[in-house]
């Protein structure tokens, strides 16, 4: 039975054990979050949504909604200046224009006086749809004479890449043994706490104002401003408490915002609108499904050769961010290894199923659970031990990887040896399995816009000595705040508790990508440091000015060379009288060294990079195939941890996401319904469910992030797919390539049916 | 019959016409106001107030009231840290402790899930009085053996001030006529639309964030932090749309303010909290109420010598701005003309009536009141002209008036002849009066802060090519925003559209004194000239070092020296792609020379000073002592007008504000009880009592103000009431001194009773 979590060995320093005094908020129930937003004249608004995986629209009568008492607006794709969008691809409208791709695809939304005339207006909007032919299954929908979703993307490819980095056919020559499988992923839900609300407010003076929690406000206030064809600046966004977001609220519900963006516009009223759980399935874009048919080449003496891909990822109707989790799932883990050669063919294909999108770690677990798979399935065939084999590949500081990463810190041996020793990879008990894995994932992506690859941020002296941050990165639950605060207080030599950091509000804070990528604390707590740093600069230059001779800072207050002591309000002071109502403001501006890679993407894609090797202890009953993890170590090189609180809570949460993505969760469907769109249904690990989760952080200075430390957030979830599968198949025998790993699957596979060991 | 208010004959500019966009909000219904505001969990706040003009608290039970459903807290005097406040003298207390001094005096005050169970709950509090002797009366309450009301105040002299400038003896030794009247004010609500409202929120990470619609938004967040002791980045002043302020709003409600502060730090819960209409007459602190016995000095060739004044001003039972108001009251007017000498002694006493405080004008309404209708008098002694007499005294440009002020620019003579030429002065109608006024008002005044004598503002161009302006200053339905729209504008050269002004959040904008001392414009103006200025460098350096050759920034785009034009939105994009997230930001820190007054107040107290000439044309039914004011005529020099339109409205609603005073206002007490506290029975003038308003701008250039501007927001209130109570005196043949010009009081005059002509 899982024991839960238990105390981490890591001695906690409690100079870097930090928790914001927003928590408190959270846990008195004070804190705001965005159901609980009113505004006088509030509109509630609600979206009709197609029953068809693939129809078109024939007639929309609105005739009798719009004649519902308490309605106020009903709109249809043809009421409306409709522009086409996406994130990466413009493939999406806000309302449905001609014809519905998947069984949700919003076709009509309804704005009333209360929630239930809303919901009755949209039941009563009558659509005459003409039923098309439907395609689910990505190969299907590859083969000549499927049907087709967008004319502009003949054949249901929404994008595709064909990479080769080194020689790979000659590696694969030169190779003593080549192991080959296919593994499968299903679109896995974020499963945040919180379903997604957003209260939109229009007026001339203002412009819109959305009220919406996101990890990325200025990204949805930039695409929703294109969409509406409004000026940036008449965009706002304000972010309420978040529920949680787990990398699957990087933009929110965009289609949501415009719905209800334009219904505020159309009534002149405030517009609230609440996603059903239900409707979180259909619309909450989780991470892409993929097939990753894997070959992997390897000499005899244990080093790993080549890899050969060709993936498929399931897009669903619409493509949001799936291309880049496409090229994420399908290369960032060959950088784990000292590979000498890759070749990938991936491929991102349209269906009439739930748009995807994305999910913590952008589907380099999915990739990890793949190949950490294949090889120890390579180590058993050369009879090596899957430790040794990891030892003697994997990536060290100063390597340049095969897609052109170049580590500048690098810990992982380190980690797989931590994990290993502390899971008793040596000193097995009876009757259990071990597995162990291996992950990298870049902490702090530049990709994601070429004009835009660090951060901003503002540090501001108040009246009474404490300190304002204002930054465009995101606290939505992991504990942001809490690491800006210590990056701050360090930079500033002051305590904590005099930092005060804000980052709700689009019209005060620097502009940022948002948190993803595993930029928060690399690349925005940088901007938050070098900002801390400038308003130090400035505040020793005023005080110095004030007494007229050299001065120091330190402790928390300034001191002149003759003994004269300056606080902090006295130094704000003398220069808001000097400025007539300024204060001190320092100016953070991180902005990476150019980036180093070429069309191929082959350079550097972040500012540096995080590595992590878990190790499971499992029994699987063999009767059964009933599966009990005990223990996962989670061994972590993210760099010097900045707040042990914040990153034990990574770990924690991020290996129960990953032993859900094991062995609990995964889309349903049926046909193009998704057959288990409740949390019923889609049943999450629970509290029962959990194992003993042991983190090790080996910690070292990383030379770009913020006093040395490194993203977490992401890479947490990785390496627990593949250690969880490594042991279950170490003690069951056989394995299950298709995720999730159930009972029932594992004793198909133990009957000898289906799976292969 | 009046006519209404008619065209100026003042020909519109466009260029200087603009109308702010949130105008929109209002006139539509959209604006969000602070009775609109509502949050998750608020409680409604109540306050029982005393019901004895003066008395001792003996006991207050709260047993009943705690116990009543709903009730979620009782705060009394004893119940929470008290901290003595107030605005000049820190003369009040959260809640009366021990002893209670006017009639509706805070006692306690409740929260309670609804309003009706919160006013039931403060009707249950049972509290023991032992009532002591009053005092109503200023002269009564100056008396050897009156009740006192504070012990720190002995003789119930809350403040006073004996000045002399040049020998005031000699002056009246030398002059041939001696003019003396007593004159008297009463107190005078601003009446904005809107009662005071305020939400106030607090949690542990934000502090405390008070929702209220206040002039001077910077300086309620500072005192109230003082009064409760939290760090002044902890409390944050968000403010509304207000529903007007007349200058009755500099602080709001501030006890208000501070009591649901107190009940949202007890409850942890939103508290909101709003005044009846009958609260607002008892503690909306009006315009203080004055005796003013004035003597003057004039030589028979019609030149005025000198003054003595000895004035009691009526505080009520604390103090809040009555300070600052008796010295504005007892000496601003001085300036007006130029007298030789001047003596003023001016008591400022306490009684047992509501607390005064201030009103658009400051009390120097109240001043030009007495002081034109003793000209007047002085006059008719002589056998002079009105028009002649102040012609022939009013100050000029370059001038240094009795009090010290350098008067950098004045039109007063030519706003003299102007009015007397619109009211048709020597071109009179048959059975009509006519009478004419001069004044002085402060244009941003300096000495409400010594450390803060000016303004700072932000403007920052945003990525999409506008201007964001970030002030302190507050649009409280002036038209503010824009008059500062119009001033960005011309800075930048760029269209007016392109603006918005942000000032409604203490968090976001630099430090303001607020909305008060005509500083708005020149000082809160000159701020955002400057920032856009310092903007408009930035753009032109970042667009030369984009195109790497000289460029000239015009009509709204930078242009280079070989043709390339380089427009705003790349500009902005240029200089947040180097820096990662931050856009350019022009700072304005606009900073007065050193004041220049002395100890006795002698010098310059504001940065420029505004000029009004009004005259009056008005008809008295000699039978009934009916009065009707036909027409005024308002010739103002307020140098360059920047917004005609609001200019406009300024004046229209001054002048009407001025005939409500002049003929209509003021409190009426019995004893201690405010005897029309309702808007039934404190009768304002309503649309059928206006008369043709006819504003006339005397247009010249400051040297100070923005673009030549000057104050006009107080200044319009001011010369009416002379005007008016001249031109009555002039048709009925009796002077009534003491306002409100009555029917009742005219038909007394003309009865011989009472009243001296």
């Amino acid at each position: 039975m899982p024991t839960g979590i238990v105390e981490s060995p890591v001695k906690i320093d409690p100079r870097v054990a930090f928790q914001s005094p927003e928590v408190w908020a959270k846990v008195t129930g004070k804190a705001i979050y965005g159901g609980d937003l009113m505004l006088p004249g509030m509109l509630y608004g609600r979206i009709l949504r197609s029953p068809h995986p693939h129809a078109r629209i024939k007639k929309i009568d609105i005739k009798q909604a719009s004649g519902l008492a308490g309605v106020r607006a009903v709109l249809t794709g043809s009421s409306i200046v409709q522009k086409p969008y996406g994130i990466v691809i413009d493939d999406e409208l806000p309302l449905a224009e001609a014809v519905v791709r998947y069984i949700g695809d919003e076709v009509a939304a309804v704005a009333a006086v209360s929630y239930e005339q809303a919901a009755e207006a949209a039941r009563l909007i009558r659509v005459e749809y003409e039923e098309l032919p439907a395609v689910f299954d990505p190969a299907e929908a590859l083969k000549k004479g499927a049907p087709q979703l967008h004319a502009k993307f003949p054949g249901n490819i929404a994008w595709e890449r064909h990479l080769e980095r080194g020689n790979c056919d000659q590696a694969f020559r030169e190779a003593d043994i080549v192991v080959e499988n296919t593994f499968t992923v299903p679109p896995i839900h974020s499963t945040y706490l919180e379903p997604t609300v957003c209260l939109a407010v229009s007026d001339p003076y203002n412009g819109l104002i959305l009220h919406t929690a996101v990890q990325s406000p200025d990204q949805v206030r930039t695409i929703v401003a294109r969409v509406l064809d409004l000026p940036l600046s008449k965009v706002r966004v304000i972010g309420p408490v978040m529920g949680g977001g787990f990398g699957g609220r990087v933009y929110g519900n965009l289609k949501l915002y415009i719905i209800a963006s334009l219904l505020a516009i159309r009534t002149g009223r405030p517009i609230k609108m609440q996603l059903t759980r239900e409707e979180e399935f259909l619309v909450g874009r989780p991470l892409i499904g993929a097939e990753l048919k894997l070959r992997m080449a390897v000499r005899s003496d244990g080093t790993i050769l080549a890899r050969e891909a060709d993936i498929i990822t399931d897009n669903g109707a619409y493509s949001a961010q799936a291309p880049w989790v496409s090229k994420t799932l399908s290369e960032r883990n060959d950088s784990v290894y000292q590979f000498k050669a890759i070749k990938t063919k991936v491929r991102l294909v349209y269906t009439n199923k739930v748009p995807t999108g994305q999910y913590r770690a952008y589907g380099n677990q999915a990739a990890n659970f793949a190949t950490e798979s294949l090889l120890d399935m390579a180590a058993a065939k050369l009879g090596f031990d899957p430790l040794e084999i990891r030892l003697k590949n994997c990536v060290r500081a100063g390597d340049v990887t095969v897609h052109g990463l170049q580590l500048k810190s690098c810990a992982l041996a380190d980690c797989l040896k931590a994990a290993a020793a502390e899971i008793g990879w040596h000193n097995r008990k009876e009757g259990r399995g071990y597995g162990i894995s291996a992950a990298i994932h870049s902490s702090g992506s530049v990709v994601f816009d070429k004009n835009f690859r660090g951060a901003a941020a503002l540090a501001r002296l108040e009246l009474d000595g404490r300190v304002s941050i204002f930054s465009g990165e995101q606290d939505y639950g992991q504990g942001a705040h809490a690491t800006f605060t210590l990056i701050a207080a360090r930079a500033l030599g002051i305590p904590a508790e005099l930092i005060t950091i804000h980052t709700r509000d689009t019209l005060a804070s620097p502009f940022s990508i948002g948190a993803l990528g595993m930029r928060q604390t690399t690349i925005g707590g940088n901007a938050i440091r070098l900002a801390a740093e400038q308003l130090r600069e400035k505040i020793v230059q005023t005080a110095a000015d004030m007494v007229n001779e050299p001065v120091i800072f330190e402790g928390g207050s300034v001191k002149s060379a003759s003994g004269q002591v300056i606080e902090l309000p006295a130094i704000a002071f003398r220069y808001y009288s000097l400025t007539s109502g300024l204060t001190l403001v320092g100016e953070g501006k991180y902005v990476p060294a150019e980036s180093a890679y070429d069309k191929s993407g082959y350079g550097n894609i972040a500012v540096t990079y995080s590595f992590a090797a878990h190790a499971a202890e499992v029994e699987v009953d063999k009767l059964t195939g009933e599966i009990i993890v005990h223990r996962i170590v989670a061994a972590h090189d993210s760099g010097r941890i900045i707040n042990h609180l914040a990153a034990l809570g990574q770990v924690y949460g991020g290996v129960t996401q990953g032993l859900g993505m094991s062995c609990f969760e995964g889309y349903l469907f049926e046909g193009g319904r998704v057959a288990n769109a409740s949390l019923a249904d889609y049943r999450i690990p629970t509290s029962l469910d959990v194992p003993a989760i042991v983190p090790l952080f080996i910690e070292q200075d990383d030379p770009e992030g913020p006093y040395g430390a490194k993203g977490l957030g992401e890479i947490v979830q990785i390496p627990v797919l593949g250690a969880i599968a490594n042991a279950i198949a170490d003690t069951a025998g056989v394995r299950v390539t298709d995720l999730p790993i159930t009972a029932e699957k594992v004793f198909l596979a133990l009957s000898g049916w289906e799976c292969e060991a």
